[in-house]
């Protein structure tokens, strides 16, 4: 097992994600808020930016608040790496800024070390990653994915509409447009994220180098049966919506078994029932069918069966089945020769790293559109994230930081 | 097929029930609302209470606004005829309102004939019968069986407090205690009340004769898991309330196969999830069972494989659970000399009644515990009650009525 020619600084790292996390803090919860767009986002962004610049970097903004601190040559290709700012309500101190601080840090690491690039290296701070209108606009304006009619009509859960909430911060959405890059400016894309689920954590691994980002398809589904006495209406004379739910919900493990494979996820999370009275027997269930899965073929298998299963439910319960399909992502693959690449250095590391796919979506799945793209796994504690309890060992992140690192000299030709 | 010698007077009938109906009418939706000790409910009392004295009937009030109408002798026990003027909120036109209604035909009709009963007639408008407060008030007055705790204690679904509600219309809750009546009172209990349910209507037959009111038991389960990413979870990891939920609702058609009988009822109809949303691994599931039997030890035996099953989910999706018994009612079993008198009457009236089972409670499962007591159902259009499209025919209904009064006839020895 080798030694890193060079190593990040872990003190500087947390001092770097101490400072961001400043922004948006909630000492109540132990939270974070930096929604997309909020001034807290737009806070920290300022707050970056200025980190950047006392670093020498050359630091730009579009027009969708997408922060770049180049290093390097100043024309010609990048490698970017970086990940986002922004954070769901009540988020925790780990997902998105982590990588960007990782991006930051190593630069300062080969600065500091007196290495030059020879392709140039772009920190990158994302914007809105995290949907708060339904996308990951800050890539997705640079990969020039965004449609004007979605930016006039994208809102949040509240109703604010992207205008109204960019506008609020001085920004014109239709400024997303203009924001897109060329292929040409990528050499490649490199991400570290928290795992956000368990899986590194229960094989005790301290890295996951990712193979593919998983597609992700919500099917709403309406049962319309007949609300009625819970006393009176004989089971046999039923339409109840709640029993033809619990029957699809029952056959979700058959329905993988069968047709799934160990990256399928099914998940109903969302139930409304009405009127959800105790004493009545229910006359409309609503809900989501979420599945994901890294393969679209195996996508569309286990919705096939998914909807067979519904309409038996529906049959069985004398119910009236209404799907509507309310988004539809494909799987993404990431790129092969960088993640081998990866695979490499963690080995000379002495990193026990594993290939995984991503249950969640993230910045590289879209800058795979542009460019060979690698996302790289830190465990979380217990899985969680999107919450206070959000937590991951330095020491993991240590050692994921300096994969980064060991990829970037190697990419950059830094010498 | 005989001919009754007395018979109901069908548009003295249709009046007196439309006029009660003028009470509580929202003529935007078309539903009724004389919710218990509600001005509307009040108001529909003084107006009865007014027909009743117009009729010569010797009036009287209890101090929770029960109300009775005496017809016949001063003193000595009575045979009591009637139901309950109370709505729920926007429920239908004939819930309770027929049956008093057609209590009051019945004496009007005998007294059109010029009998007079050996043994006095009382006709009854009981209080609070739909549970707005969570029990059946007026007949449990009566009935002797209510304690001063839940009086003092008892709220709306609001969170209003029955004496507030009381002392609103100048009562005392407190005197529920003495509206008590002694058993020596009755000579027997008779009510006519709609079936709200379809299994007369599915059966074609006119009238049901009730041998038995069904229990109710309300099981609270909260399935306790862990809320998670539905994208980064794999499915093995997770701990999803919801998949347990869906368990315990698929194994009820099996579980009511297995221990249950005919007048099994099992309802999931209240379910609330956490934190009901479309991308997460719902964390806690908190639903009730509503178990119905007209038969105690096949309700014990329902309740403890449903009990088993939860166990069983609980153990299959990594939950833990608990389980509170919200409510708990006794099956009732009615009079079954009365009703076989009952049953003797409508074949000589030609009517194929049939004997059945209420799923639903009524006052004439608490008169029960005071003296004999009948329940006579007539047919509810689709099944549909508590609801402004609640129907009956008043073909059935005038059936019903003159099956009333030929029991009253035999009952009181009028002539």
């Amino acid at each position: 097992m080798g030694q890193p020619r060079l190593a990040i600084d872990l003190d500087r790292l947390r001092q770097v994600l101490a400072g961001v996390n400043r922004f948006g803090f909630n000492p109540q919860s132990g939270g974070f808020n930096r929604i997309g767009y909020s001034d807290a986002d737009m806070a920290v962004r300022a707050w970056f930016e200025d980190q950047m610049r006392a670093d020498g970097l050359m630091v730009t903004r579009d027009g969708v608040a997408n922060l770049f601190g180049r290093f390097g040559p100043a024309n010609g290709p990048c490698v970017m790496i970086g990940s986002h700012l922004d954070t769901v309500p009540e988020g925790g101190a780990f997902d998105g800024a982590l990588g960007v601080c990782v991006g930051l840090e190593c630069v300062r690491a080969i600065r500091a070390a007196g290495l030059t690039p020879a392709i140039a290296i772009e920190v990158v701070a994302t914007a809105e990653e995290e949907g708060r209108f339904g996308g990951m606009l800050g890539s997705q304006s640079i990969a020039g994915v965004v449609t004007p009619e979605w930016l006039v009509t994208a809102q949040d859960a509240d109703g604010v509409t992207l205008t109204a909430a960019m506008a609020a911060q001085g920004l014109d959405a239709l400024n997303a447009l203009k924001a897109r890059r060329k292929p040409e400016d990528f050499h490649a894309f490199l991400e570290l994220h928290i795992e956000q689920g368990p899986a590194l954590e229960s094989r005790r691994r301290s890295a996951g180098i990712v193979h593919s980002v998983a597609g992700v398809r919500n099917l709403r589904v309406d049962f319309i049966g007949k609300a009625n006495h819970s006393g009176t209406t004989p089971m046999n004379l039923r339409a109840d919506a709640f029993a033809g739910l619990a029957t699809v919900g029952a056959a979700i493990p058959e329905i993988i078994a069968q047709h799934g494979g160990e990256n399928t996820r099914v998940t109903i999370g969302k139930v409304d029932l009405r009127p959800n009275f105790i004493h009545t027997v229910p006359g409309q269930a609503e809900f989501v069918i979420n599945l994901r899965d890294t393969d679209g073929a195996t996508m569309d298998a286990v919705e096939a069966a998914l909807r067979d299963q519904i309409e038996v439910a529906a049959r069985a319960c004398n119910l009236k089945s209404h799907i509507v399909e309310q988004s539809r992502i494909a799987p993404v693959k990431l790129d092969s020769t960088l993640a081998a690449m990866l695979h490499e250095e963690a080995k000379a590391l002495g990193l026990g790293a594993i290939s995984m796919p991503s249950g969640a979506g993230h910045d590289a799945q879209t800058m795979q559109t542009l460019c060979p793209a690698a996302l790289v796994f830190v465990p979380s504690r217990d899985g969680v994230s999107h919450s206070p309890e959000e937590w991951s060992d330095w020491g993991d992140i240590e050692r994921g930081a300096n994969l980064m690192l060991a990829a970037l000299l190697r990419l950059s030709g830094a010498r």
